[in-house]
């Protein structure tokens, strides 16, 4: 198997975070590749990486790290890429590979389009899902991504071999590898996570707003804690998370206020059968999933 | 203090379940009650309660256990009271005490309005706040409400010796007692638990309905699981708590949908700003009121 995945003389990783140090320490494993160069703007995070054998090489100028290398993998803040591909368009390899690990993938495509020229070809946007606690270089380890899912999504014009070497990659850190459009990737995760998010805000800020809030919050009990306790995320982080997938989530959220205006019109007219096969379907659909999820050998 | 609790030579628990039995063994435990006649629909559970010494006697006639007790409590489904009132109505002796374990009030206080008539000052309607898995007299353990809220709700007609009486009974369960008017009291549940379960199981049915709703669970995580584990509550018992609680729950879905189209205006304009402080209003009084309960001796 191994002999058919194409090698990384050179693999330039830019942020060496959990992300980025995991995906190099699992190449490493894998002995796809023979040399990392670790990129990033602060030093110290960076000896961090050496010292733990995370990257070989360090450096604090992308444009050298992108001219050497074979594989980029872009694993910053998506915020960042908008700076680093006008790099990549100026200083890539025509035959380097280029792939990142942004958790929206529509504003990153938009980006690469914008900025990428004839580069595009070479680019294979990816999405690896595994949150953490622990980030920088020394919480990064082989195994993060086994039995995890990795979605990328490939453009048209990305070239069949790119994508095939990405999805390689991938697959040899222990990841179980999904290919879809970008849309439907924010689509999912506007879904099943943005949407959540800013539902069990709105309901703590609603609360917290009443001069009466304290009441309110003496009564609130398990079901309550476990329903908010996304609302303990980071208020910057998902601002952002909004903000770069808001097309996707203004639509969930159009699809859920038309959900809740059913549901209120039920309750009005006390119709009791209708929410009770609402609340069922759910019931099921849940179950069934937690079901499957246990089954499954992804967590 | 216990000599100053008004005693109970015998008690009538209409539903020997989880709460009604708990409360009877509560009140045996206090040395506050004579004897206890347990009082139901089917002879199986009622011969558990009596095997378990949860209660003394055991009758399927409520109206002759209603003729000769002390203290009544109506621990059936909040459904079943408006076929229970008339019989207290009739048959109650005019020194006796009425007391319910029902989780919505407004809809109590109305059955009690329309069938109490004399027997109304008698009454004082109350919420023992202790859900458990289990439930069934076998389940119905001394302690059950130790560390608990109990929330009353006495009306302006409770008489002042009946409103006195069920404090130092509920008091000596070793539960945190709490009165309000049964609107707040309405409200507070709506707001902190029926209306985070209407939120949850929309969400679920709404995904669940998708063509491709498969791939949108595939791709679900720990937020969505614990967000969504209320949507695994059972159907038939939420849409009663739903249908019971109609009016503060469509208040609070009201308000609900106002915070949603705020948000969502945010979001169209971009409005970073307003978001985040949304989100960190959210995260700052949750964190505030979890840690607020680890402090405090209430679950």
């Amino acid at each position: 198997m191994e002999n058919n995945i194409q090698r990384i003389p050179v693999l330039a990783v830019v942020g060496v975070g959990l992300i980025g140090g995991s995906f190099a320490l699992a190449m490493k494993k894998a002995g796809l590749v023979d040399k990392v160069i670790g990129v990033g703007r602060g030093l110290a995070n960076l000896e961090d990486a050496l010292h733990h054998g995370v990257v070989d090489e360090i450096t604090t100028d992308p444009a050298s790290a992108i001219a050497t290398c074979d594989c980029l993998m872009l694993a910053t803040p998506v915020g960042q890429l908008s700076h680093l591909f006008p790099l990549v368009e100026k200083h890539l390899k025509p035959t380097a590979i280029v792939t990142d690990a942004g958790s929206t993938k529509g504003n990153v495509v938009g980006f690469a389009r914008e900025h990428l020229k004839d580069r595009l070809p070479n680019f294979v946007p990816g999405h690896p899902i595994a949150g953490a606690e622990f980030s920088g270089a020394k919480a990064a380890k082989e195994d993060l991504y086994h039995r995890k899912h990795v979605v990328i999504t490939p453009l048209a014009e990305s070239s069949i071999s790119a994508v095939a070497a990405v999805s390689a990659w991938w697959a040899a850190t222990g990841a179980d590898v999904r290919s879809m459009t970008p849309e439907l990737h924010d689509q999912i995760f506007a879904a099943v996570s943005h949407l959540p998010h800013v539902l069990s805000f709105a309901l703590v800020d609603m609360l917290a707003n009443r001069t009466n809030g304290s009441l309110f919050f003496d009564f609130a009990a398990s079901g309550f804690r476990d329903f908010t306790r996304i609302a303990s995320s980071h208020p910057e982080m998902w601002r952002d998370i909004c903000l770069a997938n808001k097309s996707a989530l203004l639509q969930e959220m159009y699809d859920y206020q038309a959900q809740l205006s059913k549901i209120t019109a039920l309750l009005e007219a006390a119709n009791g059968a209708e929410i009770e096969s609402i609340f069922a379907t759910a019931r099921e659909a849940r179950n069934a999933w937690l079901h499957q999820k246990q089954q499954s050998l992804l967590k």
